[in-house]
């Protein structure tokens, strides 16, 4: 069966996004400095191969166990689920071959047509709350894994249902001072988990964990 | 000059104590569940041989490592400085050989006279504010260093003062949910850190982080 998991970069003081950083203010990275602080969280993918080959910036890039980590991750995955903010942001700012390639599922509270962008990624619009999706993901996902892209209150509510199997974090050495937390609202129904590997960059440490059994 | 260093336990969704881990509940673990919370975020400590040296646990325990790291703190430690709360709840707690070994520097606004324990540690109150305590501290500290122990309020006016060398993180997959998180309230006079260092144990992650220049 399909496993969740959630693969996600976070400050040091816990936030996935920082304040300022919304649609809004998408093309003024100066606002409340969003852009310098989103830039420090991500510095560590930007070189990696996988990365620069998924969204073709160009050949080369850095080989070893973060890039190994960013294929696998690729890999494993045959479905996204997100929310309806990060779709926003996203269809305003990824290629038109966006970087999934693979069925994604928006949760939304809006009925719209699914949306085929080159690629092979498909984004379908789902109005039936978080655990409609995740059926509809676990058969669409063709054997492989279902990765629970963000925000953080999806993140959140999935925890909630405990029904994600894998935490990856990526954690950045960098304070937001404030933004969206990926840890609050936590119902007492989140499992327990367990670490089940470290990987030691020098720009973040990837920090995995598993749902303890 | 002595260097000012955080080394303390932190849940993964960021807090420093459970909900519920207070003086009035003191004597009632299951209030909250705080002590199981409290348990799961130091397992990793009881273990270790010097932990049980230095609280006179009895011989053996785990080196490695972690017992390293423990051992280093101690040794470099000069002197500690803490808030009121924490005072509180470790005259309460502590044996009568306190576990420091050094002064400790307590922040209050209430005047009292020195408290001289047994092997080698003094509690002297301090009510003229964070800066006095850490002068004070630096000219105690006979070339050691100068270890903010906590509370997560006493750690963020040390960050706000931008005099904190070195943050010393041991981060176990526990969620509190609620209680002091150690990260809020940060002033933008935050310095810039960088990842210096990661122990990879089984039952909590040691992240080390140096101020970068």
């Amino acid at each position: 069966m399909s496993r969740v998991f959630v693969n996600i970069a976070l400050s040091l003081d816990g936030y996935m996004t920082p304040e300022g950083m919304t649609m809004e203010n998408w093309d003024n990275p100066e606002y409340k400095n969003w852009g310098a602080k989103w830039g420090a969280l991500t510095r560590w993918i930007f070189n990696q191969e996988h990365f620069r080959e998924n969204l073709k910036l160009g050949p080369g890039g850095e080989t070893g166990p973060v890039n190994d980590m960013l294929r696998r991750t690729m890999e494993r995955t045959g479905v996204n689920i997100m929310g309806k903010r990060m779709f926003d942001a996203g269809e305003r700012s990824w290629p038109e071959e966006a970087p999934f390639h693979t069925p994604v599922f928006v949760l939304t509270h809006e009925k719209r047509d699914p949306w085929v962008r080159t690629g092979g990624t498909t984004f379908f619009f789902v109005s039936d709350g978080p655990e409609r999706a995740l059926e509809l993901a676990r058969d669409a996902a063709g054997g492989r894994d279902v990765r629970i892209s963000g925000g953080a209150d999806v993140i959140q509510q999935y925890l909630g249902l405990g029904v994600i199997d894998e935490l990856e974090i990526s954690l950045a050495p960098v304070f937001f001072g404030g933004g969206r937390r990926l840890f609050e609202n936590l119902s007492d129904a989140v499992p327990s988990y367990r670490i089940a590997g470290v990987i030691d960059g020098p720009s973040a440490t990837h920090l995995r964990y598993e749902r303890a059994q």
